[in-house]
């Protein structure tokens, strides 16, 4: 039995964690840890755990969750982990961090762009960058797991083929992201209040959101250069999902099968990522609930351009289920395990 | 391995059906019926099962079915298993039947609320109806189960306890339910359109909504005499969920503790019925997803009633969920197999 | 031109009182009060108000108020409008206070059921409840209005003419209300957040909540008795609209005709109240945006009850269209001016 | 009184016109045009119209319409206005189709993205594109107006400032478009359903939407020459709203003043068409309801690129909305008679 510590237990992250760690079959939750609820039954505010959880919520101890865990989850805010993570909790368990704090190589672009001072700058280089099915073999044998965010989870994984094979030119991607309302937290604001969500879209943080340097960084690597790209995600009247829509030039003439048999290539062994069938657009409803990431293009050739799209379940592989992932690759256990259920629908 | 054919795998409740027994670890469909999509692949209408359901959809073979199926599911419209069920097949196979055509005992109440000539009047004797809390013994031996309808099992898992013990006089029973759009089906109705449903409420079937004998039947043998009650449901806008809140007189002078002590008499030992703390109102958040139904109530001392509510998922415990735990029960597998997934939320 | 000021403008019913009165041919916005954004731009917070409304947020100066506006209208917190109101002020100008601070007349009822010290139980005799339909010619003359809230207009509209008539049994009287988000107030709660009250539907103040005496009252002068009753809301995930679905016994026999007389002889030549024909259920979706009240019956031979419905939008004629309604008739106007549109739909 | 006829009066964007006709000081409903439901009350159909229109459905016999009628607004599928319309109904009334059949003058482009033959190609020349801003003065003398579609009338009035002044380079135009369900039509399709749309968000007719070519016109002749552009339409779960987030790279450094000079440039005697203040990101609440097009603009300095965002509700200034600004601008009434309502919020 894997035991596992969370800190932030009681936001919509650390919920799905919760949800997800009980459905596995070697995990055992040790520590909900929530400091607005201290010593309130964990069912009293996710009731959906009523008779499934009958932990209490407890402080952010890292000292002694270091002691009682195999490994820490931080689904917390940015710069909290930062503050707590030092040599000592790292020598005796694993930390997986759900916030941004480890997310990004160079600490000027994170504090640039977060406007925080990063509180443990000595661990980037450590840090590995958690997403799966690019970084697996680096995970297995890390200590600290910066889990990636849900935004460049999904975009990196819908476009990272083509960049990667030079069919696309990286300065001309754009990236229009869509993302229901979990992801905004669970934090009392007015302008997340039912009321203001409904029956609204909206873009926020154009040309300054803080996953543009993540997916930045990533595509990146795959470019072998550095990459600069339009992001801009906008606010959904649903619970759960993230749509990518990404445009970008090719960088030559291309058929559908040449495109779709380089997606098959990274893709066709990985399980969490679908490649749909020719002209099925991936849609929110059709990973809800699940771990999986739907993606598929269409070449415009009136263009050139190519229409990558990508949909996922915020919560989970943007979040709680690649945590999970990660933890399975760390402690050896089968990747898929407690990550297999079907999506749900409607 | 049990074997299991499902006729009208394509409905809500029967793609419910297959989300449910693919997470089941006895259980194999080797049947996907759905007269609609003959030969199409089922993951091409329901996306959300790609890459984790290769079949291709199959017509409704009865006697095919019951030769290759230790049980079949028909989730279909009234009438359609009555007119496919004999003996034949019944020596031979399991049935579940989630359209109401097994549910009441009298022929003539059936053919008077469903407008329809019952098919196999034959069969009501021996039909055992699936609540599996309070018929779990009968439902064992069954070879036809009548698997209730949604409202029928949130209704009556709320009120049976207060009505069998006598505490509330049942000629007073009020239902007032509230149900989910995916309780009316994926049929392509105007009135059932995203446009029609978002931003609305409305009661329907008022005084004449067919789930009203069944539940006046089911709780007609905790009363030893014949119920006759008001239901009336409503059309929420969300997808899940079912909410009844019902009233009725107090017979005696009661506190919270007393009516408290018979609702755990009934439920304490049973998984899936939840008896909420005091004064926590059952929400269907709670219970998205799951099997579980919750169920509290309140005693109102000015005008010496009890109101008495539960919420359950309305495509699981009232429909899917539901039928695949009368499948446990007949097999002798455990009670919650494939049915343990805590709620979704959010 | 009738000029008006708002205390509490930011909220959703002052904004909607904002929204109503720009359509008004003789009203004169003149103070646009909120404590919470004082000197900021009222389209600021409200964008829909941009460049329609130049003006900025005021504190609530009610002495200054009482001098520039012919009517104000209070749409605050319970408490708020007691505290503020005085002869002084009631001399210089008219008060529609959409709290409930002059709904009910016994002041000992207030301080029970809203857990609050009344500042200014001298003027509960002279206040008039606002509910137009009923106490038109008592409103005409008054120099403080109580706005009924959103519940008891639609409860008491669609019940008051069968109690008032003795064909039902007060003491049977069971209401059970469903409201869209909008009447919890723009306040940052938790509970109110998007992904809470999206996809849930919920119980809340079960045998306690505020409004029930305000109903019992109005319904108590109907009947010429005191009427209890029980009165449970519900939290459905929409923007706006109440449905209320009210349960009686009927005292004698009647037919459809027998009651559709009755509703007739109250309200045909009521142009906000709408009696449907046969069978036709109210629903929300076609009062939205506007001061129709529908309203219709349905006789349950079965159960010898009647089911009274009715459906308003929560913000028009559950709050500010009926403080239209009610400074309309203060002030001479024609009773619908402003008030004229069309519900919106979809 | 302007004389209206309407053919298709019982889809949403007729419905709609129906809605702000009964608001216009000078326009009177003449024909209630409904092939579906000839001889039903129109009431029936749209019960927010029960006690406010009287009028039965008819049929679509365009010769009597011409006679009865000043001007017909045909809200009906593509391809039926183009089989109605011919000289003698021309030369005795106006006609105002909402459908695409002469809003390109290319007839072979029409026939290529519609899949359909032209039946009134003579018409093409004359006809004029009703887009109010652009074309006020050709409107005014017309016979025949092409009503804008949705997504044109958004994207164009976002963008055409910048392409007409230079600023941006055209081929690089990329439009990600998200639309409301009421777009999708009142038509029984299951992908319309409420369970369907609800919870989820999909991009459709990628690289394939027939609005394509229709933007792509009118922004040419701001370019003074061809312009090839993407184009991604979205569904989302609302009722109504129309949000476009466009992308192109700047021709030369310009500051915000700049840009925002060139709209003001543009808009700031327009009514309908709201420049926001800086940093202010367009959003479909804030104009839901009402005729606004609300507009903004962000530079992002490190890509080079202007993101040019837009806002509408696209039954109002999206289809009836700016039908009936076309009807004023035809007959001389103010152009923005009926079309004043604030927006509703929320």
């Amino acid at each position: 039995m894997i035991k596992v510590g969370i800190i932030g237990a009681t936001g919509y992250a650390g919920g799905e964690l919760v949800r997800l760690l009980l459905g596995h079959k070697d995990a055992e939750i040790v520590w909900y840890g929530s400091r607005s609820y201290v010593d309130q039954k964990y069912a009293s505010i996710y009731q959906n755990m009523f008779q499934l959880v009958d932990a209490n919520c407890m402080d952010d101890n890292m000292e002694a969750l270091a002691d009682q865990a195999d490994v820490i989850f931080t689904a917390t805010p940015q710069g909290l982990c930062a503050s707590l993570v030092n040599e000592g909790i790292l020598s005796r368990t694993k930390v997986i961090d759900l916030s941004a704090d480890f997310r990004l190589k160079d600490v000027k672009v994170y504090e640039d762009w977060y406007k925080l001072k990063h509180a443990a700058p000595q661990f980037l280089d450590e840090a590995v960058y958690g997403l799966c099915e690019i970084n697996r073999d680096s995970i297995k044998g890390a200590r600290l797991i910066a889990n990636p965010g849900c935004y460049p989870t999904c975009s990196t994984l819908s476009i990272y083929p083509l960049v990667k094979e030079g069919l696309i030119d990286p300065a001309t991607i754009i990236i229009d992201a869509k993302s229901g309302t979990s992801g905004a937290g669970r934090g009392a604001k007015t302008d997340n209040l039912y009321c203001e969500v409904n029956e609204n879209i909206k873009a926020y943080g154009v040309a300054s959101h803080r996953h543009t340097p993540e997916i930045e960084e990533q595509l990146s690597y795959a470019a072998g250069k550095p990459v600069v790209l339009n992001f801009t995600p906008h606010l959904v009247p649903m619970n759960r999902g993230i749509l990518i829509t990404a445009y970008a030039s090719l960088t030559k003439k291309v058929s559908y099968e040449d495109v779709k048999a380089i997606y098959d290539q990274y893709y066709e062994d990985e399980y969490f990522v679908r490649v749909l069938d020719k002209d099925i657009c991936p849609q929110t409803r059709w990973v809800e609930g699940s771990n999986f990431v739907d993606v598929n293009f269409k070449i415009d050739p009136r263009t050139n351009r190519v229409i990558m799209m990508g949909a996922m379940d915020n919560l989970v592989k943007g979040a709680a289920g690649q945590a999970v992932q990660n933890m399975n690759l760390l402690f050896g256990e089968d990747e898929a395990e407690g990550l297999r259920m079907a999506p749900i629908f409607p």
